[in-house]
């Protein structure tokens, strides 16, 4: 048994997360500023009394530091999941100063605190948006030139080489995991969630942003943290970069809209935008390798599409549709 | 006539530039926090009447902003030079705050003040410690994985994001400059500078960090002003990196000990230290291809030696030795 401590711990991937390291047998601090997270999401964990949560920003160094100083002195802390995150990029793009702090500062805090509590392991939530826009190069972890187009890409990387630099001066281990579109319950954001309440709100038109060809990776968040969890047992190294996505190329944004509605609102007439970017900073279409992965011994059980079709069926029933 | 605008502009880099801009005619105002930039740097300019200097600290945005803003209103700025940044590397990792504000947070408000004012042209010193320990690897622009093993590095790699970013969302061009260490004068900082003062203290004795095996490429402050200007007249990209270094891999630690031994105290008695690393994070030699900005029509004047064997006497005169 070890003591986990997550940021943005009452978050999506947080809640899938934690149920796993408590079916390992693990104890876990949760931290949160509900910004997106909420208590509730682990109302279902009470039971076992191996769940703490505290609402912390952890972008507020001093409030971190104090709040994990204290967590620490009770319970040791074993290894950091650091999962706090902006999850809104259009958002980022106009305002910088959101993934600055939210997505940044956040990881810069994270690492002062574990150098200050001598904490061994840090498991980091990356993300493909590191990369920029490769068109159709095969993404592999060591590609260059790393050229993000958003915010969220840029203080992502930003987070991996302030880490990589940690290791190399005191931080033992940092797993840093990529991956690109994560879909699945409870949902607090995405474009799944967001469909499915506008067809709620207007059962008869669905609006959907850009012109429907955008392709991209869904991964399901139970393959995902399945996905962690075998990089933080298996890897070998001190400072190990995976890649995590489904084994395909994607599936379109029509495809996703036309799987809500067939679920939600069958009536309902879809009305597509005008280009290929559904925002400034929106990677199009990238194909990821995810081989490094594979020769670790481990591949995902679900398909973007087949990722995508659970997961509408858990924001339905989520949003009683 | 242009106006620039030079963070660190009273710093070693920006004397050298400023000294170019003038001649070609331009207008220069630089802000300085005078952390290692010394007015008096700037004394030489004044009877150009073209050289203002402000005392700004730019991790301070509101400071920042008012400044910047004052300037503009007064005369429109039409480029940016951000070459402010913490050039203490080993005091960078024992403190990472020190390079999150002076090297990342500089660069971050940089981009807010620049869009605040629609800037359109940003000049930024990167440098080689984005890249991280390749060993005989040669290093183009566009190698992957990018590792920085310093938060100096960390926090170039993180300010080039960033800029990335910007160049998507709203700004028209930067270029980003990747260059090693840059020798010459008026020196603030480096191994010569402290070699030189050492050896004054004793003139008999001088310790050198490390074995002496260390091999590094100097490019000399005359060839890396000359090759940023020739990339901002002739790159045509509107998001341009180069490396900037000199043509050849680089002068030991121990050729340079007696360069400034022999110039300054020629009966000192050379002592080294144990390693290849003079400290934690520390890349001890690499291969970098300049062959990019050869392409674009440019190739520095001098090697690493020369460029060492003047910056000693520009140096010791400078020292009054």
């Amino acid at each position: 048994m070890a003591h986990h401590l997550i940021t943005g711990g009452a978050g999506f991937v947080s809640v899938n997360l934690i149920e796993v390291l408590l079916a390992r047998g693990h104890a876990v601090t949760a931290l949160d500023n509900y910004s997106r997270g909420s208590p509730r999401h682990l109302d279902r964990f009470a039971a076992t009394g191996r769940v703490a949560l505290e609402k912390i920003d952890c972008s507020d160094l001093e409030a971190f530091l104090a709040g994990a100083r204290a967590v620490h002195h009770r319970t040791p802390i074993d290894e950091v999941w650091h999962l706090a995150a902006n999850s809104d990029i259009p958002a980022g793009v106009a305002d910088p100063r959101i993934d600055f702090r939210d997505t940044f500062l956040t990881t810069f805090n994270t690492l002062l605190v574990m150098r200050d509590l001598a904490i061994p392991a840090l498991r980091f939530a990356s993300s493909s948006a590191i990369y920029g826009d490769f068109r159709q190069t095969l993404i592999h972890e060591d590609v260059g030139p790393l050229a993000p187009i958003s915010n969220y890409g840029a203080m992502k990387l930003a987070s991996e080489a302030q880490i990589r630099a940690a290791v190399e001066a005191y931080l033992p281990r940092a797993d840093i995991f990529r991956f690109p579109n994560v879909v699945g319950a409870p949902a607090t954001h995405g474009v799944i969630l967001d469909l499915a309440r506008k067809l709620a709100a207007t059962p008869d038109r669905l609006d959907v942003l850009g012109d429907g060809t955008q392709q991209k990776l869904y991964l399901h968040a139970h393959d995902l943290v399945a996905a962690m969890l075998h990089i933080a047992d298996h890897a070998q190294g001190r400072y190990n970069v995976f890649n995590i996505g489904p084994p395909d190329d994607g599936v379109t944004v029509r495809a996703i809209a036309e799987s809500v509605r067939d679920r939600i609102s069958p009536r309902a007439v879809l009305h597509f935008g005008v280009g290929d970017r559904g925002w400034v900073g929106d990677v199009p279409r990238f194909r990821y390798s995810i081989e490094r992965l594979a020769a670790l011994g481990w591949r995902p059980a679900l398909s973007s599409r087949e990722a995508v079709g659970r997961a509408v069926e858990e924001i339905a029933a989520q949003e009683g549709l």
